[in-house]
Parts: C-alpha cells; sequence; structure tokens
C-alpha cells in the first residue's frame, strides 16, 4: 500500500533544481551510452549541451571495462538484439561492481516479448532509475496498458500507481512522462509540469531524457529522487521554451540545444513553478 | 509494350493530394522502417513532422511481430548485412500475412552483387511500392545504368521505360525519383516537377521519402498510384519551399521538417501545377 | 630524430588550401565511410556539404568490392565490434590492393585493448593518413597518454612529438587535432590555429573532419601533407565562423553545414593567417 504521501506529487523546489544543475556542469560526468540506433547522434548532442561528455562503447569486448570507467552507464532498449543483450548484460554488471549508477529506458516494452523479458529480467540488476512513458512503465510495472510502439496511449497520471509500485519493488527512482512528468521513489513523488507536446514530433526526447537522468544521478549519490526530477525539469524547461519560439520539429531541435547549453543554475531559481 | 498513355506522365489534381494528406493526418499511420543506419534519425523526423509515428524494431525476434501490428513497412538496403537480410526477410512476411503494404528502397542495386539478390528476391514478395533514383529503378528493371553509389548517374525520364516494366512485372507502384518524380502503375505514369537540387546535397532525403510513401500507403488501400504521387509532391514541394529560403543544406533540414509539420491539405490545392 | 624543422610548425599557404579546395570541388570525390554509429549521419552531411560523395557500404560480401571503386577510404573505431573488424579489414585489404587511398580515426585508442590491438594492426596495412585527438595520437605512437572516452585530456602541441614519430614510423600523414590542429608526414609539420571550442560540444566534428581528409587525399595523390592539412584548415575555418555567429551548439550545426557547402576557394586566399 502506498502512503497518501506518494500520491499527492508536490513540486520541485528550484533550488534544488538549480544545486543538482550546478553539481552536473561541475562534474562534466562521463555517461555510457547503450542505446538504439535512431537517437545516438541526438542523445551526444544533448548529452554535450547540457554539459556532461558521452561515449558509446559498444562492444562486448569493451562495454564492461568502459562501463567500470563512467560515471553513469544508459541502457536503452529501442532496436534491441542479441549482440546488444551480451553487451547491455556485461555492462550493467560491470557498473553494479564498479558501484556506477545506471539507468533503464524500456522503450516500448509490454507488447514485444522479446525486450519486455530482457527488461523483466534487468529489473534484478538494481537500475538507479527508470524512465519510460505511461504504458512502458505500466508495463514493466505488470500493470495492463494499451502502449503502440514508443507512442504512449496511456496518460502519464494514470500510469502513476505503476510508477509508485515499480520504484517500490525495483528499488529505482522511476520517472514517467509525458504533458506533465511524475518522479518518484515510492515514497515520495514530483511532478514537472512544463513540457511541451512538440517534443513528441521529435524523435529521441524522451530516450535523451534517460541519457541526462544518468548524467545526473552520475554527479553525486545524495540524492536521486532530486536528481532524476531535475534532469525531467530542466529538459521539459528547455524544450517549452525551445517550443515557444519555433515554428516546427525541425527549428526546435537546434534551438533546444542552445538551450541546454545556456541553461544557468540560476535561471531556474528565478522561474515560479 | 506500354501503352501511349503511362508514356505521357500526366500531372497529380492538387485535390487529390490533398485528399491523401488529410487522410494521413487523421489515420496517424505506424510506420515500421528497416533502414539503413545513416538516416534513421532524420527518417524518423521526417514522418514525425508530416504527421505519422515511426518504429525502428530490428530484432529478428521482434520484426514479424511488429509489422503485423504497423500500418506500413519499409524495406531499405542502404547498410544491408546478414542480419537485417533475416529480419526484413520476417518483417515482409509477416506483413504480407497482415495485409500490411510494404515498400521497397533498393538503394545502390545494380552495381552490388549482394543487395542486388537480395531485391530481386524481395520483388516475389509482393512490394506495395518501390522508391529509388534512376540508375536503381533501371537496375532492378534489369535495365543497364551507371549508378555510382546511392548517386544516380542517370535522368529519371530516362528510367521511366525501367520504371513501367518493373511496375508491370512485379504489381508495385514504382516511383523514379530525380529533378523530375514519375510515379506509375505501368497504366498511368504521374510526373512532379517540384524539387530542389539543394536536396541532394543532404542524406537522408531519398530515403525519407520511401518512408513517406509507406506513411501514405498505410492510410488506406483505394489508390496507391494517388498516394505514392502524393508522397513524392508533398516532400518536393516542402523541399523546394525550404531551398529556396534556405542558405544552404544545414539551414535546410530544419526549415524542411517545420514546412512538412505546417503544410496543410488546403495549401496543395492553391499551388499552381 | 626529428629535424628541427619539423617541431617548428609552419602556417599553410592559403592559395595552396585554395587549390586543394578547387580539386576537391571539380573531382567530387566518392567516400567509402566505415565509422560510428553516432556520426554516421552527420559525417555524410558534412562530406555532401563540402563536395564529396559519401556511402556507407557495410557488410563484409560489399565492403572490399566498394572500397576498390571507392575515391578514398575512412576507417573510424568508434563503435567498432567483431562484425566492423571482419568488414573494415575487407576493405582497407581491397584499397590498397586498387590503390585507394584510406584514413584511420583511431577513436578512443588507448584506454580500451580491443580497439588499440585492431588499431595497431592496421597501422600495419599502410594508412596514407591518419587523424586523431592528442591523446589518441599519444596512445597510438606508444607514448603514455591520458584520454578519457572520446575526449582527449592531453593538448594538440604536447602531442606533435608522437604526431611525428607516428608518421615517421607508418609512412602515414598525421594530423592531431585540438584548439590548434598539427599535421605532419614526419619531416615538415604545418600548424593550424583556426578551431572554436563549441566544435568539441558538438559531436562528430572530429570524426566528419576525418571523413573530410580522406576526401582531400582522394583529389590527387600529388601531395598529401598539403591535402590533409586543408581539409584542417577547411573544417577549422568553417567551425571558427559558424561558432562567432552561433548561439550554442544546436544553431552550430546548420550554421557549419552552409559555411562548408557555400565555402569558395577564394575566400580561402583572402584569410589572414
Amino acid at each position: 500500500m502506498s502512503s497518501p504521501d506518494v500520491l499527492n506529487p508536490i513540486p520541485l523546489p528550484n533550488t534544488v533544481a538549480a544545486y543538482w544543475l550546478s553539481q552536473l556542469r561541475e562534474k562534466t560526468p562521463l555517461i555510457h551510452c547503450l542505446t538504439n540506433q535512431v537517437v545516438q547522434n541526438f542523445t551526444a548532442n544533448v548529452l554535450l549541451a547540457i554539459g556532461a561528455s558521452p561515449a558509446m562503447v559498444v562492444a562486448k569486448q569493451e562495454a564492461a571495462e568502459f562501463s567500470a570507467i563512467a560515471g553513469g552507464l544508459l541502457v536503452n532498449v529501442g532496436t534491441l538484439n542479441d549482440i546488444q543483450i551480451e553487451s547491455m548484460t556485461l555492462a550493467v554488471s560491470a557498473a553494479n561492481v564498479a558501484g556506477v549508477p545506471w539507468v533503464l529506458d524500456p522503450v516500448a516494452v509490454g507488447g514485444l516479448a522479446y525486450r519486455t523479458d530482457f527488461c523483466r529480467d534487468l529489473l534484478n540488476l538494481k537500475p538507479a532509475a527508470i524512465r519510460g512513458n505511461a504504458s512502458e512503465i505500466m508495463a514493466l510495472a505488470g500493470f495492463s496498458s494499451s502502449g503502440r510502439g514508443v507512442d504512449s496511449a496511456d496518460d502519464s497520471r494514470a500510469a502513476l500507481p505503476a510508477a509508485i509500485r515499480l520504484a517500490q519493488r525495483s528499488g529505482a527512482v522511476v520517472a514517467v512522462t509525458g504533458e506533465v512528468d511524475y518522479v518518484t521513489d515510492g515514497k515520495t513523488c514530483y511532478a514537472l509540469p512544463f513540457g511541451d507536446v512538440l517534443m513528441t514530433r521529435v524523435v529521441g526526447t524522451g530516450c535523451a531524457l534517460s541519457a541526462v537522468v544518468a548524467a545526473f544521478i552520475a554527479s553525486g549519490d545524495e540524492n536521486r529522487l532530486e536528481q532524476v526530477a531535475t534532469a525531467c525539469m530542466v529538459m521539459a524547461i528547455c524544450g517549452g521554451a525551445a517550443a515557444m519560439v519555433s515554428n516546427g520539429p525541425g527549428s526546435f531541435t537546434p534551438l533546444f540545444l542552445d538551450g541546454l547549453y545556456n541553461l544557468q543554475p540560476q535561471q531556474l531559481i528565478g522561474k515560479t513553478l
């Protein structure tokens, strides 16, 4: 049973977000990304813009060696195949041994048995955080959902009970993202209402957010719940600001990357929640 | 022997194009893309901009399952390898069983035996549409050509007889694209003269068009010839408009994606052919 | 022992750079890229913008056949795996037989044994040019370095002795890039001081430079040292110009590609070194 508190999401204090952004900027964490073929370039550019350092080291001969020296690891199953399963498993195991936090992005989990089974196996390997849309989080938590590929047919608010249960069972901080993002450790829940629907018309904004989550939790282990919420807030605020001045999804991308690059921690403090 | 009509390409009525664009917008088809490594991100963003929903599900364990529930399937052999051949074959077979139309993009077919043999095999699996440049269509039809990689050394008009024969033999609607695009089912041929040469300086415009062809034919099976022609028209008109206001291939891409996103069916009606 | 001259880098004469750019524009060389998953799209767009023609033909069944007809070949080990090692080895061997020059980009060599061993093996297959950051060039030359993934923890000037020795031993022209780029054949060294630090916040600028090196050396074999130096100069000048008018790494990319596309040889002559 969940406490009443976790079902009443609260805003993230702006000073908290500003603090974790300044920490990321100072530490420039190295993020090992084992992600899907479609979004690798955009993910790398988002990490570089926010102030982290991306690296995609994919071979089974190198993945474990590299994860152990990275600040954080991302595992995204969007274009999963047998070769990736081997590398991901090695990388996650090495990350766990080395104390490197890792993030699971369970793209399109639910409908497809192959990736769903793999992601359920990964849950036993203690992800520090999980980031998905409503359908993915519901499926991973064992709730019924209605996802269609990478789209979510469910509302993020409706997935909150699933997110809470998934956090409680896995020990991970869980972010379920949509019009409003919810981030919970199973006891507390933050609501981040800053995004824009235009972000759903640019491929990889969710996948890149998962990489940014890895960058924030790599910045220190004091408070992962706050760090994951900050990742969601920063991406959504920059996305909302870019959407406001763009003419569509094409002009959105350069504006979004510029915004991430230029964002100063103190600007977050000025922002009214 | 071809009838005289098919050798005299006609313009596509603007109202027809407007109708099929409005259908695509309403149905937001899910397009399964098995495409090359170079253009996956751009292809996904083009599909999202035009109003479709892209998904790249590549594993042999998932490709068939996913194709059967998609609205359309794209097979592009640009970076073909053994793993892709297995997934593509499974996906095409499942699409055929489920009645999902699929599009073949025979990138660089002709010079390289491996992909040429595979694409000839695929012709037996009844593609609903084929989209290529002049050299590719000529090679696939068994005519001699002078292609060099993904470039076409031949003019699209010169490939029209090959396109017609390929359509008649395969049963597919064939689009041969270049300065003017020609789209034929072997009986009728549309000419679409709207593109701009700047599009050849941006990688993936042809590959993305093939994905958009899949999106249009997924919107209903009433008239695939018109749907494929509409795909070519919409991409070329938006490309031409973006080229006119861009400073080069870098600024072209955001403008092109914004244009696809903002294009309204009624704007096509106002356009003089 | 190095002669005193090579340790005193000299500027590249602007007329020389202008000449090689005009040669590239005239010859539009076809560049076969076996590169990493992250930067394929950007690499292709950079090659198209500068006036070359990219092709990524990855299968072991096709790589050798295609390299033999290309103007130049790029081998970049950023996301190396067993499948790529096979294709790269076949492609390099075929290029050597056909007299096609090839470029090695030893991404992240040094820390990771798998790719380091492979790149050392490749050195025996006579690359025409090698392009890397300071850490990579030092590691490949057998000097100690402090690289971290694709970042360089070392200054390009500090890597000059390593670059010289690597050039002397391998017979390749070696470019070590950073705030200043140094290009040497072991006897002479050019210094190209035109870049901007913003380029390090966009993924693939170094990888794309390696592809552009392949394009310049494909334009003729009269003077590879000058050609590689021209590649570095052109990319750095266009990068610096784009950085000056951009608001961050997002707006940098379109401006950079436009700049490469619009650059005229005579503009290089007007530029003061």
